[in-house]
């Protein structure tokens, strides 16, 4: 097949062929020989790392040329303290406890029958991201270390860091025996390829996009195969009437501006009218530098504060603004969340278990909080090891997904002979 | 709004918005409450068992009119019994241990954050169903206990009947308190109503499909909506060199013979040429009345075999029809089934403990069986009470689904006023 006349379809399909392949195959592979490929893999990113460096330089040069932003820049940019980082993380998901083969639960029918699921492979995983090239070697870790098959289709501008991290990473896995192409990327920078891979559902599994809201509404969008992801963070923690002053301050502060650009961030802040402190926790956000925009009883709290307009309560800023707004109650703060939340992560604040026990169960978002900063909405801090990202979805995984996200089961049946009756 | 200018998006719009408000309301609403609604739901059918028998003679005399099959006739037909037992499904699921608020794990952080993940309603269930109304009441019946607001959609030659169980349903369901919005059915039977169902991934977080092949694939083809589902059951049983004779008759014959209309019936027989009975094999398959298409192996064994074309070894015959190949061996076995299979359920027959666990490793299908009939694959046979269905898909839920394939999870987190460093 001459190149010049391939489709993107054909491409795809080509790729998705031998990972299918290969994920059949890694399904045989013991635990220990896919930790031992990452282990290499890692070594071999550390001895490639002049070699990467040069490759980024050369992707830097060109983002640079074509006016990339400096905050795209930043992203893109990889030295020798990152790619450390890089190998770092992959010998960590190395260390990971297996996440294969674990029976879920077993069961003895009355009939003799042995029934018991057990943890599998999921099979095929595409990964689309955008400008950062650490997630070529973070993604193909967590998807092999699960006994999947991957195919990487990272951002243009990324294109010669993520061949060269593939082709580091791609050494060691083949030096400890697993197949090559258990590891592909897209071998072109053909946005077409994107769409192919995002409908061939025949060969891929689930489709993880890792990127901008841009990104994933254009995958959630075209997608026909199943996609894992979240496309807003809009966050709420509620500052209930029984709340304690100094920890509502503290925890609002802490969720919305330790960092204002994470998913787990907190962009909305409800205040109950009963708490009495409301003034001290709106001043805590504007004195540690962060814009607030409130309802006209916030703005009367503080002259600092601008007025918030209907579409702040829908905005997910990634940035030093806070919309604030005075509730009546609990109930009015649920409404609130259930009209404009995004089912991510929301918090409640308050000394009260009860109304903190409603609020745990009335919220339907993929993490619910009680007196803990949003900001701890991470794979890392929930104890899982390294996240592949977080889900709002409500199928297969929701928050955090991790390497058990990253599996299925199947049901084995073991008997002496019973036929069914 | 006037009907005559409504689209089918419109109306979809309209009942996903309806059913998302009463899924909301239904997450609050305890378990008793439930069972209770599903109890009064079952006596309600029994009730108007008179009405409903009278909208399906309506439905069957316009069928018959229109020149529907026999075996169709018999899917659509309710008669008292039929009711009754409609009726005792019901109840049966009203029985079933509560699949909500169980806690999957716990773990609590080194910071003293104490995380835990409970089981919550998936949210809006769709299911789309052909002739038989007894899925009115059975699929109304599974969602709503695991707390699900639902939308049905049965054929168009059952509407009358579906209309009537699901008047008597609701009466029931009113009565305990529930959302009347809970239990809805698509009221037109437009086939647009259809695709707009299948594309509405704002109101509806899941689709399954009850029904044959053909409704299966338009599904899966048109839905934008996760499906759950299966397409075919392209199952097969493998008679080891090390199988016990007449183990091996007794279950190839029980596995494809008991109800040849199953999906888990077996439709490929895979034999070692080491195995010493294969005549008496497919002996035992031609005398129980199986026509028997074989490879030329196959043939020479018997002489009422004919010849097996290529398309058998994909084909799902749901018939007394089954192909019967020779292979070298196990690891030629899982060649076949991993070439030909559909990742249903696959069964290996052997005395041999090394060769069976190699097989239920190996075979990637939702279900895979050891000295045991492939006709077991069903989620009443597993202990799980009603199956809503059974699933080939690799994502959420695998195999037999039932009340706890229509949940999901949250994770709650409890502090005492931490703030992420």
């Amino acid at each position: 097949m001459n190149d010049l006349t391939q489709t993107p379809e054909m491409l795809i399909a080509n790729l998705g062929a031998r990972a299918r392949k290969a994920s059949a195959l890694l399904a045989q592979v013991s635990d220990a020989q896919k930790a031992q490929a990452l282990t290499l893999a890692a070594q071999a990113l550390r001895d490639a790392a002049p070699a990467i460096a040069a490759a980024n330089a050369r992707d830097m040069e060109n983002a640079a040329a074509n006016g990339l932003s400096p905050a795209m820049l930043d992203r893109l940019r990889l030295d020798a303290g990152r790619i450390a980082a890089t190998a770092d993380g992959v010998d960590q998901v190395a260390s990971l406890p297996n996440p294969l083969g674990s029976i879920i639960d077993r069961s003895e029918r009355p009939n003799g029958l042995v029934l018991e699921r057990v943890r599998v492979p999921l099979g095929v995983i595409g990964i689309i991201y955008e400008s950062r090239p650490n997630v070529t070697a973070d993604a193909a870790a967590l998807c092999l270390r699960a006994g999947n098959a991957v195919i990487l289709r990272g951002g243009s501008e990324a294109v010669e860091s993520n061949r060269a991290i593939h082709a580091a990473m791609l050494s060691g896995i083949v030096a400890a025996g697993l197949p090559a192409d258990a590891v592909q990327i897209v071998p072109t920078t053909d946005r077409a390829a994107v769409g192919a891979l995002l409908k061939a559902a025949q060969f891929v599994d689930l489709i993880i996009p890792r990127g901008g809201k841009s990104l994933v509404a254009r995958v959630q969008e075209e997608a026909r195969v199943p996609v894992l992801a979240h496309l807003d963070g809009i966050n709420h923690s509620y500052v209930d009437a029984a709340a304690d002053a100094d920890m509502a301050c503290a925890l609002v502060v802490n969720a919305k501006m330790r960092r204002t650009g994470i998913c787990g961030a907190t962009e909305t802040v409800l205040i109950d009218r009963a708490f009495p402190a409301a003034a001290r926790v709106v001043a805590a956000l504007l004195d540690a530098g962060c814009a607030v925009r409130g309802d006209a009883d916030v703005q009367a709290l503080d002259n600092r504060v601008t007025a918030a307009r209907e579409e702040d309560w829908d905005t997910e800023y990634l940035d030093a603004i806070v919309s604030v707004r005075m509730v009546d109650g609990l109930d009015d703060a649920l409404d609130h969340i259930a009209a404009h939340g995004s089912h991510h992560t929301d918090a409640i604040i308050t000394q009260d278990g009860e109304r903190a026990e409603r609020f745990l169960n009335a919220v339907d978002s993929a993490i619910v909080m009680w007196n803990a900063s949003t900001q701890f909405a991470d794979g890392g801090e929930f104890g899982l090891g390294a996240e592949i990202g977080i889900s709002t979805g409500r199928l297969h995984a929701r928050g955090p997904v991790a390497l058990e996200g990253l599996t299925t089961y199947k049901w084995l049946v073991r008997g002496m002979g019973q036929a069914r009756p």
